[in-house]
């Protein structure tokens, strides 16, 4: 990364800063996750549609969470015809263009999925990718809270059926409007003080890694970091400042880190906290249609979700939610994991969120003459991997490696031989490979075919093929003997790991030998 | 497309040009396309491997077939540092970064594949666009040709679990050292010669669109098009064009477009083809070694395909195929589709490729200090696509729209009701969505259900919700009705297609109505 400038580079192999390869493992994990979600997106009556990975950059707007820098944040670059395209950066921007583009062959409400990648250009970081992966659900031409309720549902179900269980993960629910609310109960409505407004959701939205007093200096004049670095605040008084703080602490009342597992009928008196918030953020929030409506559609929400079983411990409303993207205008949404991990610095911590989501009424109208209602949900795929991963719940369905055939004889009637025994294997639905490798010596081959963490290796010298028998190596089996045989005369005798066979049972052999190998790990499982 | 250029433009939403979205039933038909594509290749023992959508320009190279003109027909961008960045216009010069990058790590042969968008900064036109996606398979460390006769069977199998029949594929071979070899033996051997080399490679590669009297002219002095623009040419001699004819015409021997599906056992006879043509080439390639290198190379592969059971109705050794790529070093190949299809001016002509291959010893060792031999294969997935949707394999597995629960009362007890329906369906395992559109009327809500193509509809209004029942309409039974019931008085009387069931017995009933529906359509299927 620190390669000095302006020196000619010889050709070296390296990744693009912040991007990765992805391994076989990371592979079969994400489509196993996906697949998971697939289904129950599917159940809930999602189509997939997908849109390429460029846009021209005035269709994606400049919605980025961090775009304090104009035309930063993208990858873009110009066309032969001078326009500009940039690397998407998100899912809903292009879902945007693409159903105002399309809107008179869409049948609204549009109910759809997809997942793909995107592109930050950003400074990357531990964790922090240039490149990664989102899975996202939307309804377009749906203007009622039922379509938000249905995406924390719908995200609740997501969560189990990846196996995490009820109380490890639950679904925060905010609006937007009520924020909104607030801000012009203390006069900071109207158009001119949208930039302020903006400048006031990013503050809060940093609530999660700064103190209040930290956040305070950004609602004020502006806060000094520890590089020297000053980042202008959004210039509120003192007494506007203390009434932003008050609605947090508020809010927060509902924001509970209970354990639901150990306590499993708390809703009613949940529900009584809850009215008993709402009824104070109403007082807050006091002269603003925006804030009123805001706190009457968490209601309905919550009636909602509770009507179809998905109590407190599921979905959760919490006013404290903020979802820095400027673009939401109704309900807003998080999918949290409650579990403990340890973090770099050895504290446990809370996993977190792992996606979220809300309504965004303006998203595509900006292409159109007329208002089109949309809401939806993104999930981050490479942190609920890792979120997965750590609860050992991915990497279920197991993968044989291949069967490896060895090369003994190098002459062209032993390599068709081999080809022919290999192909024999991969038609009975046996994973299978004749070894391709440089190295003659066999000793090699077989450690190759350990590496690879094969289940068999089939051998045929000379006198074997004189024959018509073919040798089957238990690699597994060879592996736990030597393990327990001591002594070099135990282990010669001990050769049950390898078997001889004619040529023409190979097949069936190998097939009970690896029905063998799947029963003792079986059997290791339930140990 | 034809925008007026300098006028400032309003927000409009459109795809970049030769960009496009995918359907649902595009992106199902994919999903099922590469998943038996994947099933064959994790059966020949390879793993997934991917690299990210960018990489450094310098270790991208430019061996891209139409790249007359430097530094185009790839997308770039600079980095905040300075270096420049591309979109991957292949799979195959990334995994050559990767292999390089991680080769400590990495055990020899590396057997991997990987599905992914490409992208080409090219001018767009009909069925030619800008991002596509390829399905690569690649053996990297093995240098005998028996990793090139296993790629070749390895896509003869593909084409068969695609369902595509023997017969309506074959894979051909060639090896980049015959066409080296005939090039030596007219004089143009040499480094000082590889830049007119890869002229008449590129002038060859037409031989699918063009005469040859306009690839003479490509071979000679140069060639003028119907637009007046002249493309400059390879300057060979008359006597060394008509030896590059006098091969092309040899090699073309092989190239028989007899149907195997009438006459299934000429493969004696097509052996006797093959010694007698590859025995006329050697004369042509006389004092190249090369040239016999690549010919001894293409015996080989035959001799192991064979001895595996792939005769030349699935895998025939073609010295007239050329591929454009100038990285190729031994063993190409290609699978065409041999069935006809009727192209744009109403013609009938052979489908033709959908994805080749071959050796590129050089590529991974541009970043070396070693020489590393790979090989690999390339599926065009679109184009594949395409084929397989004209032979109607594709689309088999069905997917049935969801059920549609209408919102006849919009007061939260009954919106929770209906959302309590579509829950207990989905948990069922039934598709179902709560109608989320702002139609109020009964009848728009059913259009919509209808459009969808929903088999059900959930009805409950203030009548039957104090009854505690629910009506479930049964769209396709309806709609099977209204075409036979002619006249309105027995309509009303038939009116089979929809029943009153009790709350508790919504989601058994709808299960009940769902499999006689599935049972018709398999019935229907039958007929």
């Amino acid at each position: 990364m620190n390669d000095k400038k302006k020196k000619p580079q010889k050709l070296k192999a390296r990744l693009p800063r912040g991007f990765v390869d992805r391994s076989a493992a990371d592979i079969r994990a994400v489509d196993e996750m996906t697949g998971k979600i697939r289904e129950v997106y599917e159940r809930y009556g999602f189509d997939p549609v997908e849109t390429p990975l460029f846009e021209y950059t005035d269709a994606l707007g400049k919605f980025l969470p961090d775009a304090d820098r104009p035309n930063e944040g993208v990858f873009s670059l110009q066309d032969d015809d001078e326009q500009w395209m940039s690397a998407r950066y998100d899912l809903t921007a292009p879902l945007a263009r693409h159903v105002a583009e399309n809107f008179n062959e869409i049948q609204l409400p549009y109910r759809t999925y997809r997942a793909g990648y995107v592109f930050r250009n950003e400074k990357p970081g531990p964790g922090r990718f240039r490149q990664f992966m989102q899975f996202d659900a939307d309804t377009v031409g749906a203007a009622g809270v039922q379509a938000d309720a249905e995406m924390c549902m719908m995200m609740a179900d997501t969560m189990e059926a990846l196996g995490i269980k009820r109380g490890d993960y639950v679904i925060r629910v905010n609006n937007r409007k009520v924020l909104d609310g607030v801000l012009e109960a203390i006069g900071l409505g109207g158009e001119e003080n949208a930039g302020r407004r903006v400048i006031v959701l990013r503050s809060l939205d940093k609530l999660d890694k700064f103190d209040w007093v930290d956040v305070a200096k950004l609602l004020g004049e502006g806060r000094k970091d520890e590089s020297g670095d000053f980042t202008k605040g959004a210039g509120l008084q003192t007494d506007q400042i203390s009434k932003i703080h008050n609605f947090i602490e508020t809010a927060k009342k509902l924001n509970s880190g209970r354990d639901f597992r150990e306590d499993r009928a708390p809703f009613r008196k949940d529900d009584y906290l809850l009215t008993q918030t709402l009824d104070e953020l109403r007082i807050i929030v006091e002269g603003s249609t925006a804030g009123r409506e805001g706190l009457a559609e968490l209601e309905l929400i919550h009636a909602l979700v509770s009507s179809a079983g998905y109590y407190s411990d599921r979905i959760k409303i919490d006013p404290s939610v903020i979802r820095g993207l400027e673009y939401y205008t109704g309900p807003v949404f998080e999918a949290e994991l409650q579990f403990a991990v340890t973090n770099e610095k050895g504290e446990k911590v809370v996993f977190g969120s792992v996606g979220g989501g809300g309504r965004y009424d303006g998203l595509v109208s900006r292409f159109m003459g007329q208002p089109v209602p949309a809401t939806g949900f993104s999930i981050g795929v490479s942190r609920l991997m890792t979120a997965l991963k750590n609860l050992g719940k991915l990497g279920m369905e197991e993968v044989i490696a291949p069967v490896v055939v060895c090369v003994m004889d190098r002459d062209t009637d032993s390599l068709g031989k081999y080809q022919q025994f290999t192909q024999q294997l991969r038609h009975a639905g046996i994973r299978a490979e004749m070894y391709q490798g440089n190295k003659k010596n066999f000793g090699d081959q077989l450690k190759y075919a350990d590496r690879r963490g094969s289940p068999l290796a089939i051998i045929q010298g000379g006198d074997e093929r004189a024959q018509g028998v073919v040798q089957i190596k238990d690699l597994i089996e060879g592996k736990r003997l030597s393990g327990e045989i001591e002594d070099n005369v135990a282990w010669r005798e001990a050769r049950v790991a390898q078997v001889s066979v004619p040529e023409g049972d190979l097949v069936a052999k190998v097939r009970e030998m690896l029905a063998v190998q799947a029963e003792d790990r079986a059997r290791a499982g339930r140990d």
